[in-house]
C-alpha cells in the first residue's frame, strides 16, 4: 500500500501559515528515499500516459517533485515563479489563494506553439495558483494536457477552479 | 564537450535583478531536456564519490537539481527554505547575498546525527547563501561533506567564503 504510506507520512501542522489552517507537511515524503522515489513514480505513471512535450513546475514545491519528474522522464522543465524571479520576459497573472493573495510568472519564451505540457505541484488547495500557472503556459501557445499533483484537499473544492482541465492527484484527503 | 554546451546555452541578463548586475538564467538548461538531463549526470557524477546520506537543495533553483539529484541517486531530499516556508519548529539563518539580505530556516528534525549531505544550489556568487545553508545543516548535527553548483561565478570569490568546505561546480565563469 505505497499511496497509504506516503499518505501517513503527511505531518499537519496546524494554525500555518494562518491560524485555522492545517498546513500539509510534506517534507516527512522528501526526507525519506523510499517514500519520495516511489511518490515519484506514482507520479510519474500518470505523466506518462499523457507523452508530454514539457513538464510545468510551480515555485517551490513544484519544483521538487516537477523537475526530478522531468529527469525521470528525459523532458524539459519548465519553471512558473513568483514575481520578479524569472530575468527574461515573462506574462504575469494575479490569482487569490487559500491565504491571500498572489502572481506568478513564466518566460514567454518557455514553449514552442502546440507544446504538449503537463503542469506538477505538490498540493492542490482551492485551484487559484494551478489555474493562474495553467493561463500563463496557454499565453505562451502551449496546451496544458494534464494538472497532477501530489495531494488534493478535496473539501476545498479546487478543481472546480480547474474545471476544462484533466486533473488527478495521487493522494485525496 | 557537454559542459561547453550547457555554458553556451546560459543566458546573460544585464542589469537583472539589479542594475550592474549580469544574471546568469539557467532555464535554457532546464528547457532543453538533454541538457537538462547531461547536467544532472554530471551532478551526479561528483555526488555519488561522496556517497552521502541526503541531498540537501536551497531555495528555489537548488531545488530543481537537488531533488531530481536525490532521485537519481536513490537519495532523501532536504529543502533549505526561504522564511516562514517550513511550517516545524527550525533553525534560522541570516546572511548576506550579492544583493541586500536574506535568511534561511531548516526544520530542526531534518537530520540524524552525523547524516552525511551534500548541499546543491545552481549557482555559486558570493558564497553568503551556501555558508548560511550550512551553518543551518550543521545545527541539525549532521555533517556537510561537500557543497556542489552547477555554475561557480569565480570572480565573485564565493570559494572565501565557504573555507572548510569541499566545493566544485561543473562550469566556472
Amino acid at each position: 500500500m505505497p499511496i497509504e504510506k506516503i499518505k501517513q507520512s503527511v505531518r499537519d501542522i496546524p494554525d500555518f501559515p494562518q491560524k485555522g489552517i492545517i498546513f500539509k507537511d510534506i517534507t516527512p515524503i522528501l526526507h525519506d528515499k523510499d517514500l519520495f522515489r516511489i511518490s515519484l513514480e506514482l507520479l510519474a505513471e500518470k505523466v506518462k500516459k499523457v507523452k508530454p512535450d514539457y513538464i510545468c513546475g510551480i515555485e517551490s514545491r513544484g519544483f521538487i517533485f516537477g523537475a526530478a519528474l522531468a529527469n525521470i522522464l528525459g523532458l524539459g522543465f519548465v519553471p512558473v515563479r513568483k514575481p520578479g524571479k524569472l530575468p527574461y520576459d515573462t506574462y504575469k497573472k494575479e490569482y487569490s489563494l487559500e491565504y491571500g493573495t498572489n502572481s506568478l510568472e513564466i518566460h514567454k519564451d518557455a514553449f514552442h506553439k502546440n507544446a504538449k505540457v503537463v503542469l506538477i505541484d505538490d498540493l492542490l488547495a482551492t485551484g487559484g495558483t494551478a489555474k493562474a500557472a495553467s493561463w500563463l503556459i496557454e499565453q505562451c501557445g502551449a496546451k496544458v494536457e494534464e494538472i497532477i499533483f501530489l495531494i488534493e484537499l478535496s473539501f476545498l473544492k479546487g478543481r472546480s477552479e480547474l474545471v476544462g482541465y484533466k486533473t488527478e492527484a495521487i493522494i485525496t484527503y
